[in-house]
């Protein structure tokens, strides 16, 4: 139920929205974008501060045994180099829209410290182990190790807040990991897995069968646990990640300090769809920068009721995404600090004729 | 046809696209559109260089019967006053994309001279008249006027690639345009009057059927000079405006010099589907910005065979859409020349598993 505080800050924010030198909804969802991050901001004037990128890598136990990734495990650590040396398409992005950028080594199966020289981001170790266990025989992380996870996201997007960070657009690198975010979105949505697996990264017809199959094995493998404890965290804990679980420490944390998140594509939603079940007001701050190519992604967006900003067929994770999606939500809220109104510019507003 | 060079330059460009350090065609719509660039400007490594969205701003004979518009053709010059003092929504979203930003008096109702001081683009006086006639009793403008008003467009563009900009966003501002650019596209695409007309700007029911009505008559009226001279420029000297045939010269010249063209939302559009009349290789350089809340816009497009990058439900005009599409366009260029490849960052490339 809304407060009359916040009723009386909506109409503020629509009067404000409608005085602006454009006819009534002209904008169209920068509109909506502008109220929402009104709203979550509690202000008629929202601003936007050091807006960062964050990217969570992590290794996946079940990549190793090449049942669901084309790709080698390897490439993680390869593509966190990558992000370090700048080369990476978030690397691109980033600089060129101005948005910081921190790779947080979430439990790549890799030692980076003699590495990170050079980036002109910065590389955060929370490293909670060298990859998970493979899922198709055990649970993918132990209890202990699913709660520092999402304590070290919440911890790294408390710093971010501390150094005036505002508005995060959360990403990840993990080969394998489309396999978990695809069996987490089974769980949570009671869509049969065969819906939720897509191809991933780069995978033939023959791959995509194997793949399907692995993941049914796996889901059913852990049913039992995760119907038991009726809890998010038994399937981030059975079946996530690393990176999977800073990603939903993430969204929580950001959004309990109320900051603007930008979400990516396929990997990072099924992050949000167990932050959601742990606290759906994780929901108000959330934007949805893209629909992914990944299949899959359509349908989760649609079970959180989400409009993406983009369709443009990326699948590419790293944040791309809601990179590029960045400077839409910055219009978003330029035009309401920046535009002028009719009275003060002269303009005669829209009547009968 | 294609020749040899282009094919060799596609897969040249298909190459290094597929090189990249992300699987085969995850960044989506940016593949495309890097390529469509790249053989624009017949190079692997394309820039786009100077960006500068024009706005065409002119008056109407018919918005001063109020027939077919809310707003009085007083709005007109009041907006470009506006775009003067950098209070309209382009202004907002040129400044944060660093866009460069010109407005081209095509034929207002008003003498801009002594207002201009302060503008942070540049005002440039084209002016062809004070507005169009009423096209619901004659010829909206002269033969000569027609001529006039595209060879006008030209030197706008051409002056500006005298500058060293190679990729524009064309916009208009003219109460009354979404009319003339209804019965453009009637005339052209052969859809009914009736299905192109949307509600323009701010129009309630009754409205919106007076303007239906008006522009049924204005359609018969003119169709049999139309149908006897089977020339785009009879449609756009009839029923068009100053700043349509402005912009319909724009086109011409930019994709004469292989400039990228940002193409907005219903009254550009209109524009081009006379230009690409007059010459069908204009597409080569349209990049189709949004689709635009305005009934009529995606079935033109639908007409054109073009996806439009952006759907936000926005219908504001002044090249808006093509403002917001631009970061895409520019991270299309960004990911190909500045990503690096598999080899040079030692990323392993996908295979069989």
């Amino acid at each position: 139920m809304q407060t009359t505080t916040s009723l009386t800050l909506r109409q503020a924010l629509q009067h404000r929205i409608d005085n602006k030198t454009k006819p009534l909804g002209a904008l169209g969802r920068l509109e909506d974008i502008a109220m929402q991050i009104g709203l979550l901001q509690g202000t008629t004037d929202p601003q936007l501060v050091r807006p960062h990128i964050v990217v969570f890598a992590g290794d996946h136990g079940i990549a190793g045994t090449g049942l669901v990734n084309p790709y080698p495990q390897a490439v993680t650590a390869q593509m966190v180099l990558n992000f370090l040396s700048g080369g990476a398409a978030i690397n691109v992005f980033c600089h060129q829209q101005h948005l910081g950028l921190i790779v947080v080594d979430a439990g790549v199966n890799f030692d980076f410290e003699t590495n990170s020289n050079g980036f002109a981001g910065k590389l955060v170790s929370k490293k909670i182990g060298y990859g998970t266990r493979n899922y198709i025989e055990t649970a993918a992380m132990t209890s202990e190790e699913t709660h520092a996870a999402i304590e070290a996201g919440k911890q790294v997007i408390a710093d971010l807040a501390a150094e005036g960070c505002n508005c995060i657009g959360l990403g990840e690198m993990g080969i394998g990991n489309t396999s978990s975010a695809a069996l987490i979105m089974s769980y949570i949505t009671g869509i049969p897995v065969d819906e939720c697996t897509g191809r991933g990264t780069g995978v033939n017809d023959e791959q995509f069968k194997r793949k399907k199959e692995t993941l049914q094995q796996a889901f059913s493998l852990h049913l039992p646990a995760i119907t038991a404890s009726q809890s998010p965290l038994t399937i981030l804990q059975h079946v996530g990640g690393y990176e999977i679980a800073m990603l939903t420490g993430a969204y929580l944390k950001a959004a309990e300090l109320k900051m603007v998140i930008l979400v990516d594509g396929f990997i990072t939603t099924a992050a949000l769809l167990l932050a959601r079940s742990m606290d759906s007001r994780v929901m108000d701050s959330c934007i949805f920068s893209h629909c992914s190519g990944e299949n899959g992604h359509a349908k989760m967006l649609e079970y959180l009721g989400a409009e993406p900003l983009l369709q443009l067929g990326m699948r590419l994770g790293e944040g791309t995404g809601a990179a590029m999606a960045w400077p839409l939500v910055q219009s978003a809220v330029n035009f309401l600090r920046e535009m002028a109104d009719f009275e003060s510019a002269g303009v005669s507003k829209g009547g009968d004729i």
